[in-house]
């Protein structure tokens, strides 16, 4: 079964460069009613998880680096602790072309899957946590993923990976994936993409689905780094069996991957206005 | 259970044609001594299973179109029997570029799955038919399809049609899939193909699997008409279990397809220097 800590802030060589940047996070350590509580951002929240989760990270590791805004920040982070010594030989296997990007104009050092395999650790942010269905909590760490349409490359460096560290902030918790009533993205080849669009609306008749062809801001089909587009479902309700959903859409031919990713987190790492909230399994 | 009748050549609409233009078939219908049989080449056997699969369509069909040397022989059956008057009201969809091609320039009006979802017949080559393994007759027409690269658009539209027939020569059937020793495609993401070529070679350790990334003539990948690669899959000894290796192969991140079409043939019609055999189930 999950489990849930609340972890307040205490300083350690990790967290209190943070406080010493932050001052909102000062707030979280010291619950006084003074000085008053400042406001914490979104972007506050996600750099307060991304932070935490990099104190899983020791030295020598070999790392999945997340694609999206708090992976952002976590690929920051990880390059501020090695010019700072506090990390040294870590290779990062990115997990999409922004991220190596990213990660190449820091200075990580960079490797594939291809040359190592398995990985330490990938740390990666999501759209959607599940964390309580139907009365239930949700004991597998569910998520939504792949709304920055990298869930293919996401999900292979994760499966890849002996332990995957999810980093949120505390508005992707949701009651049953789907739940949030944005898209669940699923990649599909660009051959007869619209057969599939509408096989996986109906798949998911019962769940009011809606099917969606990702759009690029000029109105052309979103192409994935893997040269597929994507189909967004939107949910009215929640869906009822996420497994029996990721199989069912998995054997569509023509679907690569989909962004139920299942049972596949060690620990989530929730930043919220209360404080960081760690979820395991 | 599968049952296997041989069926010899008896004039028709559509075979009296072929008796017409090919002598060779003439010593199936006639086993006389004289004159003397006329060696079959396996394209004349090619032929003679494309031209018997072509009986099965009826005027006013939606086709799924395959891909490969038997599938272009039926292709062009349709043709002809278009042109002459015999068939009219057939949509075809192809498989491939390829196909798309060659039904193009022959006039043959084609669709998309998109605008067809559903097919009334599809017809298409096999690159292996089992017929029989561990002494026991296999019951599903299982098959290993897609060494010409068209795997992934072939399972599309064989999987959406209603009726599904296969032509083959009879060198292409086999004790076991896999056990021609040749090609088991795989369709993987161009994205750590390396990663994906040693999981696939690991999942078939017992049968002694070499895995290769499929080469085009000047030794660049072959990239599919959907922008992936292609890793052949060469057995030293027949899958034993081709519907857990389907399963264990499509769980794979970064897999897109596999050549195994399990279940999916409702008859498949085998031609061989004794005559036409149509195995259905």
């Amino acid at each position: 079964m999950a489990t849930a800590t609340t972890f307040s802030i205490i300083p350690s060589p990790t967290t209190s460069r943070l406080t010493l940047r932050r001052r909102s996070i000062r707030c979280l350590s010291s619950p006084a009613p003074t000085p008053p509580a400042t406001v914490l951002s979104q972007d506050d929240l996600k750099k307060l998880s991304a932070v935490k989760a990099v104190e899983y990270v020791k030295s020598g590791m070999v790392l999945g680096l997340g694609t999206g805004s708090t992976a952002a920040f976590v690929v920051s982070e990880i390059s501020d602790l090695l010019s700072s010594g506090k990390l040294s030989d870590i290779i990062g296997v990115p997990t999409s072309k922004r991220t190596f990007e990213q990660a190449k104009s820091l200075g990580i050092p960079l490797s594939t899957l291809a040359e190592h395999p398995r990985l330490d650790l990938a740390i990666d942010g999501a759209d959607e946590v599940s964390f309580r269905y139907l009365g239930q909590v949700d004991p597998d760490l569910n998520l939504v993923k792949g709304r920055g349409g990298a869930l293919l490359r996401e999900k292979m460096v994760e499966a890849a990976s002996d332990k995957f560290i999810v980093v949120v902030d505390e508005t992707k918790l949701v009651t049953g994936l789907g739940g949030s009533g944005l898209a669940m993205p699923v990649e599909v080849v660009q051959f007869c993409w619209q057969y599939n669009l509408t096989r996986l609306q109906e798949l998911f008749k019962k769940e009011g689905c809606e099917a969606k062809l990702r759009l690029d801001p000029d109105g052309k089909p979103y192409v994935t780094d893997n040269s597929n587009y994507i189909v967004d479902l939107y949910f009215k309700t929640p869906i009822v069996d996420a497994n029996a959903a990721g199989k069912e859409i998995s054997a569509l031919e023509g679907v690569v991957e989909h962004g139920l990713f299942l049972d596949m987190a060690a620990a989530v790492i929730i930043a919220g206005k209360e404080g960081i909230n760690i979820k395991t399994k």
